[in-house]
């Protein structure tokens, strides 16, 4: 495939003068410390929500073990893993050695899928404990698949991107798919759990006082969707944002730079 | 700004041969052929659901009212506003002036748009008429806030893209926030619809059937949530990918066309 590479001689990276990076760098750190402290405030907030209001925790298949649900899902399935996939994006990285940081990536995608794994033996659990049917909700059916997914992401993510013997023509193959998987993820992640938050409420709040009647409890599990939402529209912007991209991560560098060989350097 | 442009003194699209766009040409139409069918198949179940099993269409403030709620937002503000979104990455209207395709992505969101504040009105009247309290639930909050930042990001986006004296410089300021916030709204909108047809499942099948035992209704109405997440998927697909952009949007190409100019060609 010819290219402005071919043509030019060198990659677009090597074109960029260091000033030019200095905006973009100020711009991408300012959104990511938002996604951190958005995304601390998401585990906070599920915290107190299912602490304080809730009951708190336990592992004994009663409502309490349900608690684990939602801070497990949120924790896992959103915060964790939106920082997990933006980890490549922080110019920090960028001069050094890409391996150590794809392990930390797997790491941590690890961390938040076991997480999010446990997150639904909890809810499982207290069902079947509670004879209540799985998997009939819609809200349980974006969340099982969307875990589902998860795991085969992760699994084809490991296999093809960390093992040494993957061939470089399977990376190229299997990237623009990783990444755009990634992406969609967090968006199914994020409809499982504006969904489940307002089913919980519904439960919760269908006597007295009704939901209606927005009782302090809704307002912070109201408010949770919303830090949610706002931690999946910053890491978006971060995913999303061309210039933020690791350089040899780039559509326009990709093809030219021997994958295997980065790895190694 | 020195770039690579600057560099090697051409755009990186010309230094593509034709034979290199073949192969992703063929895949974007298979994308964008999957949305559309993907899109269709949103608006007959949502409409088949209404219709067939809510009971119909009125506009009366009765629950007949509140069955133009789904169709609406689903019709106007996922389906319609995700066509709308991918419009300029169809690769026959490159060569082609862009205001007459700005114009018509400006109308489909338009049209969006107007579909969305009535599908809102519409579930606003049958409210009020029933002294049911509005926007206490986390589905009316995303859902009023995905409409407001669609209103906005339609009047932003005229003014500052369709208006012949808006500067080059505003339309390289605001391209980015457009094109992220564009995405947002999607995703918003689908966590918006997941929520709102869990909500609905619950309050039609509180008694008999419940929910749980999956009735017919449910299940078709499970399918719409599953089919607006493929067609999310799909479109969000198209969005991310680099290489479908059209050439003059793409960013390493943005900074060095007069976009003024390019109006006016």
């Amino acid at each position: 495939m010819m290219t402005a590479h071919d043509v030019c001689g060198h990659t677009h990276a090597a074109c960029r003068s260091d000033s030019s990076r200095m905006r973009p760098t100020v711009s991408f750190y300012t959104c990511f410390v938002l996604s951190l402290c958005l995304g601390l405030a998401c585990v906070v907030c599920v915290s107190v929500w299912n602490s304080h209001w809730r009951g708190g925790f336990a592992w004994d298949s009663s409502s309490l073990q349900f608690n684990w649900h939602p801070v497990l899902m949120v924790t896992g399935l959103v915060v964790l893993y939106g920082i997990g996939a933006v980890l490549y994006r922080v110019p920090l990285t960028w001069g050094q050695n890409k391996l150590p940081w794809k392990i930390l990536h797997a790491a941590l995608m690890l961390i938040s899928l076991v997480l999010s794994i446990i997150g639904l033996c909890a809810v499982f659990d207290f069902h079947n404990a509670k004879n209540i049917p799985n998997l009939y909700s819609l809200h349980s059916w974006i969340g099982i698949a969307v875990t589902a997914l998860f795991a085969i992401q992760w699994v084809v993510g490991m296999a093809g991107f960390l093992l040494p013997w993957s061939p470089t023509s399977l990376r190229v193959l299997l990237k623009p798919i990783h990444v755009w998987m990634g992406g969609s993820i967090l968006t199914l992640s994020i409809a499982a759990c504006i969904s489940g938050i307002n089913e919980k409420l519904f439960f919760v709040f269908s006597k007295n006082p009704p939901y209606s009647k927005l009782p302090p409890e809704a307002v912070l599990a109201n408010m949770l969707g919303v830090l949610i939402v706002a931690f999946g529209m910053v890491v978006l912007k971060i995913l999303s944002t061309h210039e933020w991209q690791r350089p040899d991560s780039r559509p326009e560098d990709i093809n030219y730079t021997p994958i295997l060989q980065e790895e190694n350097e």
